[in-house]
This record gives C-alpha cells, sequence and structure tokens, in this order.
C-alpha cells in the first residue's frame, strides 16, 4: 500500500490539492485558519510542546483531542493532568508497540485502531485543535498508511489545528505542515551518568 | 555591576562551584535531582514547551511556580488556564517592557521586582519546579544582572526542577545547565502571506 501510494500520480494529486489549498489561503490571507504543526528532531520538548498548546487552547476555551501513539513512552503525568479537564478527549494506543517481541501484525493492527480514532477527530469541526502524540514513530516503522495519513490531515476542517510530534517526521508530512519545527539537542548533561529520568521534566 | 560580575574570579569562582555541583551529580547518578532546562532558539513551541511540562509536572502532583517575563507577548491562553489550576503560583511581569517609548529605567525595574519574585521560588523547596518564561530575552537586553540569575538558578534546592525558555539563551546559562533543546525553524509557511495569529497555536 506504501508503494502503491508513492505513485507519481498519486503525488500529482496531491500536490495540486495543496496549490489548490494554498491558493484559498492567499486568497482570505487576513482570514482564521487552522493550522498543521509538526514538531520534530531529536531534542527534548517536542510532546511537551503539543501539550502545552494544548493548554493554551483549553485556556481560549477550545476543545481538544488527543492521540497518544506511543503508550508510556513518556510519563504520564499528560494523562493524569489532561484527563481530567473538561473539553479534552483524550486517547492513548492499546496495548503500546511490541519492541521486544516484534509482532508486527499487532503492532500495525494497534496503531490502525488509534488512527480511527485520531480520523474521527480530523472528520469533526467541534474539535478545535488534534494533537497527535508521537504519531511520527508509527510512520517511521510504517504501522501506518502515510497517504492515508496525509490525506486525512489535508482534509480536515478548515478551522482544526493539528499538531504531530515525534522524531523522524517523513518529509511529505513536512510538505504538507504549515509550520515546522525541528528540536535540536544542544546540551544534554548527564544523560550517560546515570541519571534518572525525573518526573515531571524529561532529562 | 554586569562589567564587575564578568571578572576572571567571578567566572573562577562559578565554575569551581559547577565543578562540585558536577561532582556531587557524578558521585550520586543513580539519584535523582532536579533539572536546569534551557529552551531556546527561533523555531516555535519553547515556551509551550516549558507549558507543557509545567501540565505534566502538575500530573505528578508537584507544586510549581512560573514567572513570566513578557507580559502579553504571548496569547493569554496559558495564564487563563493555569491561573486556575491547584498547586500552580503564576505571576506575570507587571506592565511588560516599553518597547515603544524606550524607558530603560522603568523596563529595569519591572524585570528587577519579577526576579524578586522568581528568586523566592527559586529559594523555596516546597516549589518541585519554576518556569521562567521568557527570562533570555529580559536578560538580551540587560534589564536583569546575568551572573545574579545564574547564582540563583544554581543556587536553588537540588531536587527542584528550573526551565528557563526564550530566543538568545546566553551562553553561560547553556554552560550552567543541563539540558539545552534550540527550536530551528524549518518551515514557517503563511508568515509573510498576512494569516493572523492563531487561538491556541502560534502561526
Amino acid at each position: 500500500m506504501r508503494d502503491d501510494a508513492k505513485t507519481p500520480e498519486r503525488h500529482a494529486y496531491r500536490m495540486a490539492k495543496k496549490q489548490e489549498i494554498m491558493q484559498q489561503r492567499i486568497a482570505r490571507a487576513d482570514k482564521d485558519q487552522g493550522i498543521l504543526l509538526v514538531l520534530t528532531g531529536p531534542g527534548k520538548g517536542k510532546s511537551s510542546s503539543g501539550f502545552g498548546m494544548l493548554a493554551r487552547a483549553l485556556g481560549h476555551g477550545m476543545k481538544v483531542g488527543v492521540v497518544q501513539f506511543i503508550k508510556g513512552a513518556f510519563s504520564t503525568g499528560e494523562d493524569a493532568f489532561f484527563r481530567d479537564q473538561p473539553n479534552v478527549d483524550y486517547h492513548v494506543m492499546g496495548e503500546g508497540y511490541t519492541w521486544d517481541t516484534q509482532d508486527r501484525e499487532r503492532d500495525v493492527a494497534a496503531a490502525g485502531a488509534a488512527w480511527e480514532i485520531a480520523r474521527a477527530m480530523l472528520r469533526d469541526d467541534s474539535y478545535h485543535m488534534v494533537l497527535l502524540d508521537e504519531l511520527n514513530i508509527a510512520l517511521r516503522y510504517e504501522y501506518l498508511d502515510l497517504d492515508r495519513v496525509l490525506d486525512d490531515l489535508q482534509n480536515r476542517p478548515a478551522m482544526q489545528h493539528a499538531i504531530v510530534t515525534g522524531r523522524y517526521a517523513p518529509k511529505q508530512l513536512i510538505e504538507l505542515a504549515d509550520t515546522v519545527t525541528e528540536m535540536k539537542v544542544v546540551k544534554h548533561a548527564f544523560k550517560d551518568l546515570g541519571v534518572r529520568a525525573q518526573k515531571g521534566v524529561e532529562l
């Protein structure tokens, strides 16, 4: 399915569609619009930044959706905090990936089920913001079909913001995005000195 | 005061102190410790990331302090959201800088008063995390004495996390920090096309 999706026709179709959207956006340049934001790179702060934007949206009274594509990769602090807030619809991908057992079929099924939840949010304009945390990892391992993900992102409601986090954002996603930040490690002291991951921060 | 603080003696003193702390940290490498994290660079997501970490800390039941060194530079979404949370002590620097009138004395006084609040948090181990949002800007314009800020950060309680955000982190702060992330702009579409800043995200 990935290979099929990479055909020149498919690419041309998407680029034409993107151009159309670009032209619409330019035409209404003083209007509001939903932003597709990608937070990637090896530095710390990608998911935190997504969750910070979520908090800001909540401060504006917006309704937000979250799908976490890596279960427990992180501290569960966000989970505990955001689940209890009003206007938050929060999902964590079931079971997590089988890094150890490498049961690929199970991983594909789990990621696919999580994407169905994400997709429903991306078709529902009552969500003002959708955070797809660590989606890039699911794409990196090809647990999800990239073209389907890109189509669903592109076809979301015009006013809806979408935020995608995770290392290794695919270049097609970067092309589609409005704003992309790469988080670079300037310094990561004590990484090899055995200091434990600390609650509330990533080391 | 800045010039005086840059003397070789002052630098040697701080480096010796840092070395001592480094050695202590290495000695207890399997222990918990407070992290000094700096989020800098031109890309979007610095403050958001700090606020996301704040949310995570709150999810862990921690008590947090926030001092914002730029008033209203941002949407006030965080403010509205975090002010109402339990365990949050939230301060915004009074009045804001006089970018237009360039009343430097007033700016220095406002930043200094904000630092006094920050400093009190940095001396109080009941705060598990202190977020110093956009502090780097106050340092950049030399509204605060860098050495005083560095000393207060260095002398904070051993278990307390401190997060400093803003472009142009001074190199002495980067030296002192445990972890530093630089946010790089990969893409910032529509910046020049007149799309307005959107609630809940930075464009």
